[in-house]
């Protein structure tokens, strides 16, 4: 015992990102490091209201402990709401957790035996590689490009390994701001038709679509594989810590387990009060608005980097969420280049975190939902000035 | 892949507690087979006020995502209030998670290796043996006496098998109401003294102490093998899931990668107004009238047990908490009382789940704390009849 620590603890990475969000603690550094939805969009009245009518009719119900599976209502209503995108559950095929991060580590305590295969992609969100390293998982990491996962080496990993869990974020992945086309989407499907491999779809920032058309779900396409993740972090707030988790009653029951060993059941508070707000408000206004502005944010980072940066440089084309992706020229590494822009006041994310195996990678994730049209211009200025400056 | 799920996920015990909660529903049924603090005394108005100041004054930063190691001004209150009993930490290490429950998960994560093994209380917190399950450990459970732990039973386990974590409730620990002996406390740092083994000391309870004198934490007597969880949801309210983990600086690090894994962070909203409520309103009045409160239902039980159980009945004198612990004539089964109890419309938790072996045990758990005076002596007058009734 000359380590008292498990093994896996030491697997997981750290989180990059939190240290670089050290640099953006001072206010002159314009940051498009973060990953928070724009603060300025909060219902700070409406939340106000909704948790005031909450205390004054449920009363100290609301303050009891309460069930793993979450507030019924609540349940009913994400229900309802896939009804209208026609994806069709159960309530009791919904689960309640303590944000999607909960989500990914329930599904890897439910699933995984140390050493089982998962399909990410590459580049792929930081947080699931995280909650999938705590399960000593072997990741095959999967290229992505602008219309969703290579399918050639997906068809590669998938027939040559046993896969048990694919991890995806479909629509308007972080880091990338791609979006899986509906071919891409029904080549997957193909793929994993009498599998047993599940497909966990991620989809945070689905309801943030500002361009283009909504793409079938892979719960429409496969539903049987399938365990969708959501989240009230993108649409109302996030500091409330909740998300929800859909799979059919063989896993769900899994997941139950699972839950209580977690935390016993998500706060419930909380629970009452995004109910009550979704009661008392109109949520599909509230979400348009979101997308207006994210459009426009997203619509100012392209321009500037159109105007600003150096020719070489390619950039995805998101159609909603809260990040683009950047690919530099071959010769220049993201670490180096965030070393110098951090000298001239703006941070990004180095694009080494969303892999597997970081090497020195010349990508990098930049957010817009955070900060406003006009400072975006002068960030992406500074940075495109940077950037010349290092190819020159 | 015949099995998709995870080894682990099928070793975890489902939780019994749940089936039985299931015929509680019924309200002409006595229940003292719940865990829940009384309600009545949950004090709504004032975090009504509580809520209200801290969106009027916080504003939108209460919306946002937050630090995964919890809010620092709550983080140094717990510090202030440990330091009111002797217990030196600092906020550094103090971590805020979602409930006490998630600490054992976060442990369970940081510590455990499959097969580590894990010394447990017998019988012991079910909440406990969920929780390490999921990492697949090996449970050596040492019995617990009205004193504490069988020290000879410990040492024995110590000296033949490497102990990774020790974990005990040393305060009216659930499910028996016990608590160990200044002296057992003692013997048990002695034996750990020199050792890497880490004692996880569970402390949900300790503050509603209504007889007797408090005894010295095992973070006074080791805290280099200390790791102290603690909790609100006993002395403010459960359903906001707000508890914490105090360890030393190297533990703290791999315990913040297991929280950012496992949750990112736990609920702002609800620290926040915890915090807010403790600015604003005495907790050690507060906490006052909990103990009076259950100190008054302890005596109702013990009094109702004196009167109406069969003599040969064995009963724990808890100094605190919210359980009490029987022990029936030896040819019972505390099952079959509890399917013909459930007839007479009193509940109770049969002892089975809170061994790891469970064997159709002859002990049963009673919860005094969210059943009024005469109720309780209502319910137990019911239940010595029903015992009775089969000893005859």
């Amino acid at each position: 015992m000359g380590n008292i620590f498990s093994d896996r603890i030491s697997d997981v990475p750290r989180s990059f990102i939190r240290e670089i969000l050290k640099f953006t603690i001072d206010e002159s550094v314009i940051s498009f490091a973060g990953g928070l939805p724009n603060r300025d969009l909060f219902p700070l009245e409406e939340i106000k209201k909704a948790t005031q009518k909450v205390l004054e009719t449920a009363g100290k119900d609301v303050l009891q402990y309460s069930t793993s599976e979450g507030h019924e209502e609540l349940r009913e209503w994400i229900v309802n709401r896939y009804k209208l995108k026609n994806i069709s559950v159960q309530s009791d095929n919904v689960l309640i957790t303590t944000g999607s991060q909960q989500g990914l580590d329930l599904l890897g305590k439910t699933f995984l035996n140390e050493g089982d295969n998962v399909v990410i992609e590459e580049p792929g969100y930081l947080g699931a590689i995280q909650a999938f390293s705590i399960y000593r998982s072997t990741f095959f990491p999967v290229p992505v490009t602008p219309d969703g996962m290579v399918i050639d080496l997906l068809e590669q990993a998938i027939s040559n390994h046993l896969i048990k869990l694919i991890y995806c974020v479909p629509n308007f992945q972080n880091p990338s701001g791609i979006s899986y086309s509906e071919e891409n989407r029904k080549e997957i499907a193909r793929i994993l038709k009498d599998k047993k491999t599940i497909l966990i779809e991620d989809d945070p920032y689905g309801e943030l679509r500002f361009l283009g058309e909504n793409k079938p779900s892979f719960h429409q396409l496969i539903p049987e594989n399938t365990v969708l993740l959501g989240s009230f972090s993108k649409i109302v707030v996030p500091s409330f810590r909740i998300g929800w988790i859909v799979a059919r009653d063989e896993i769900m029951e899994k997941l139950i387990v699972a839950k209580q060993a977690s935390d016993l059941h998500t706060n419930y508070f909380g629970q009452r009060i995004i109910m009550q707000y979704l009661k008392d408000n109109d949520i599909n206004e509230h979400i348009q608005k979101i997308r207006q502005a994210y459009g426009g944010q997203r619509e100012a980072m392209v321009a500037a980097i159109k105007e600003f940066f150096p020719e070489e440089t390619q950039y995805t084309q998101p159609e909603g969420g809260m990040f683009l992706w950047i690919t530099l020229p071959e010769r220049l590494s993201a670490m180096e280049v965030f070393n110098k822009a951090i000298q001239r006041k703006v941070a990004f994310v180095p694009g080494d975190p969303f892999y597997v195996n970081p090497k020195g990678v010349n990508t990098l994730r930049l957010n817009y939902s955070s900060v406003d049209p006009e400072t975006i211009r002068v960030g992406i200025k500074r940075l495109g000035a940077v950037l010349k400056e290092i190819l020159a």
